[in-house]
């Protein structure tokens, strides 16, 4: 929001829940986290917001049980943040730490994926099965007062024909972008692992994303959760030519997005 | 090492180990991580360490059985980064992670402190009391070639007469300067814990750090593991000048420091 309108810049800065409370030492105004997934680049983030400021934190049962199971997760204490199950295809509203609504209602749905790799080859904490629907949600964020809504996918192995049918419409995806390709890891001699092993569908290819949701009405398509290795993040590449030809953006720091 | 002078900017810059490899993605010159606690601070940073450049860990075995009992220490993969158990008063030999001996002995002691608080009120997962030594660790850090040696204590609730002993006539000493006073977090409405909670002598106080160690002969004393809530960071505060007066140093960024 850094590069946004000098009336929005206005209407930010007189926003006081988007900025740390004036005078408050370590106030943190995030007020919520939603996990979407279990792995380490969704959940790490939480160890460093141990410094008291309250939020809720939104999570699957599955990924409730595997900070559970991770006794370091209490530096979270159970008085600052109240951990909150959702579950799949159950809309619930998001509130203020005090209980106020926030105005904003989250519908989350599974999408195809796996659980997270560190416990592979362990039990899930949960006794369930190792890789099982709720490891991967995404979400529908809808604005209550407008009725406008926006999705956030960023981990999917595969795009089906419901998920198709889900986005067909939309306004906004955020949207899986991982890898360029499946086996981009191993090539770049960065990992032995594919996209797919890893629970991310690919942009290019006859099943990537560019492919799958090319054929669909979505006002405003933004890659999302890019890894180093994907050279569509680079200005002039073949493969970001690529991605803005199909109508996709890459995002950059100080991106506004309007809905 | 930023203020280096140029000859041994020079000599950094020849030395490889100190760098990631020329051309190699995602390569850390991180030989090894010695943990002296299993407090958050000391163990979160750890799974930033997840690319696959091999290190080994060195730990004691209470602090092992943490890293065991939680699942998302996984990312390290064993194969990549081995986990040593190191115990009190027996000096070991650091090694590169293809074996070569990197020249340098460390000897872990115990010194006064505490379990990790995340753990408070849940059974240490070693099955082991609670607190109990080798929850804390203090390392002499040895040049095997010159035999210079210095005294690394980033956690020490007292300074008792063995460690007064031991750092008798030091070359030089990093020492635990988490707070000025005692009840500075709980003033500065940060906190409800005092320094002794959280296994920290104060610098201030008849029984601080400043009046314990002053009559000690030790080279060169530098505080570290410094809170942000602590006015000693400040310069210029009376609380600086405290601690100038008593000839230890507050590091800063490219602080160079030698033997």
């Amino acid at each position: 929001m850094i590069n946004a309108s000098p009336d929005l810049r206005q209407q930010l800065i007189q926003t006081p829940q988007l900025h740390p409370k004036h005078g408050q030492l370590r106030h943190s105004p995030i007020a919520g986290v939603i996990l979407t997934n279990g792995e380490i680049d969704a959940v790490a983030g939480l160890l460093s917001m141990r410094e008291g400021s309250p939020f809720t934190l939104y999570a699957h049962r599955r990924v409730l049980a595997i900070l559970k199971a991770n006794s370091i997760f209490n530096v979270l204490s159970e008085h600052n943040v109240k951990r909150r199950e959702i579950a799949i295809d159950q809309p619930f509203e998001l509130a203020l730490p005090d209980g106020t609504p926030a105005g904003i209602e989250v519908l989350p749905f599974a999408v195809a994926g796996k659980g997270a790799w560190y416990l592979e080859g362990a039990a899930h904490p949960n006794g369930e099965a190792q890789n099982d629907v709720g490891d991967t949600l995404g979400l529908r964020i809808t604005d209550q007062a407008t009725g406008k809504s926006f999705y956030f996918i960023a981990a999917c192995a595969e795009v089906g024909p419901e998920l198709k049918q889900r986005l067909n419409g939309a306004s906004l995806a955020f949207f899986d972008g991982t890898v360029w390709r499946d086996d981009e890891l191993i090539a770049a001699g960065l990992g032995y692992k594919t996209g797919q092993a890893m629970g991310h569908i690919a942009m290019s290819g006859e099943r990537g994303a560019l492919a799958a949701l090319a054929d669909l009405d979505i006002t405003q398509k933004i890659f999302l959760h890019i890894n180093n290795s994907n050279p569509a993040l680079l200005p002039g590449s073949e493969e970001r030519k690529a991605v803005d030809r199909a109508g996709w953006q890459i995002p950059a720091d100080g991106m506004e997005v309007v809905l």
